[in-house]
């Protein structure tokens, strides 16, 4: 009888819900929630993982590759060699060391992306994990643009205020600074994604 | 009769939820959830539209400031009058322009943000002011972050690709880009807070 009496109400319930049913709404939706606990949540969780893993290679190679580029050119002066490191810039320094962070942090996280795998409901580490995702996004993408802005100095100078092109010179230098600025870009845009991710995993909980 | 068996359950359920109540739990923290609707989350969606209001003060104040910076010397050659202008600088011109889709966003985001205050447990919204801050907030930080690039090496110049610092010569251009690009950077950290705000406000819907 109290089996016949449910479907009963669910039979009544749904223009109930419809006409000033509002108290039942959440009811029928945390029902739905529960029917397939973690099922989408899961999916989301592996994804995050899958981009992290993604976004530590490409941090990791913009990191490697900007920190080892170094160019001697094969003709000296008396007194000079021509040669030119990453770090005669200052933003390529500041590239190399953002982009270290951003990769010890990606490793880091990795355990609490894992938890999110475990538990898809937890709230704490998706939350801690969206708001270190946000922080490191924003030192990631800082750092890309700033070495993109040189890096597109070093291509086409700027006559107005004379500051000359140096890639005819340092070709190799040129290609790989410009290699490890794509690779950052690609970092960010993953951490873009994985923020964005967090925030519709957080959507209910 | 029947209030009474609920003051017993009350009373019996609260141990049972501590030892294998799992089921029991989210149907407490939804009823606490209803007891006080929109609390904390309209106060956090108050919150949210004024550092939304600040964000675009800034945004605009990074706008206007860049795009008016011009200066001309006050002494000139037979063929050459000496003159700075935002625009001789690509990066400058990416800077205006993407201040200035951020502070059109932010404006047109301020409807949203008042339906997030009047339906303080909305998730659409939010979820879709989450998303878009997040890309505005990467767009931001990175015409920032390039535009700050140029203006480090306008002051000081780079000894080893043979540019020269040109604020001595301009220095009226550079103290204006400068605010420009500090304002541009206030209007990314308030939009990297409300990416975070919009998570805290997922939380539990």
């Amino acid at each position: 009888m109290d089996s016949g009496r449910r479907d009963d109400s669910t039979v009544i319930t749904m223009p109930e819900s419809k006409s000033n049913g509002k108290g039942k709404a959440p009811a029928v939706a945390m029902a739905t929630t529960k029917a397939a606990p973690g099922g989408w949540k899961k999916g989301v969780s592996i994804f995050d993982f899958i981009l992290r893993l993604s976004a530590i290679g490409a941090a990791l190679g913009a990191t490697a590759t900007m920190g080892t580029t170094d160019e001697t050119l094969p003709f000296f002066t008396q007194f000079f060699q021509f040669q030119a490191e990453y770090d005669d810039f200052e933003v390529f320094l500041f590239f190399v060391v953002a982009n270290g962070i951003t990769s010890a942090y990606l490793v880091l996280s990795l355990p609490f992306a894992i938890v999110c795998i475990v538990r898809p409901h937890a709230v704490g580490p998706r939350l801690l994990l969206l708001i270190f995702d946000t922080v490191i996004m924003a030192l990631t993408i800082g750092a890309a643009a700033a070495a993109a802005s040189i890096v597109y100095l070093a291509h086409n100078g700027n006559p107005n205020a004379n500051w000359l092109p140096i890639c005819q010179q340092f070709g190799d230098f040129c290609q790989s600074t410009s290699a490890a600025v794509v690779s950052s870009f690609i970092a960010a845009f993953l951490l873009m994604f994985l923020v964005v991710l967090s925030g519709f995993a957080l959507r209910r909980n």
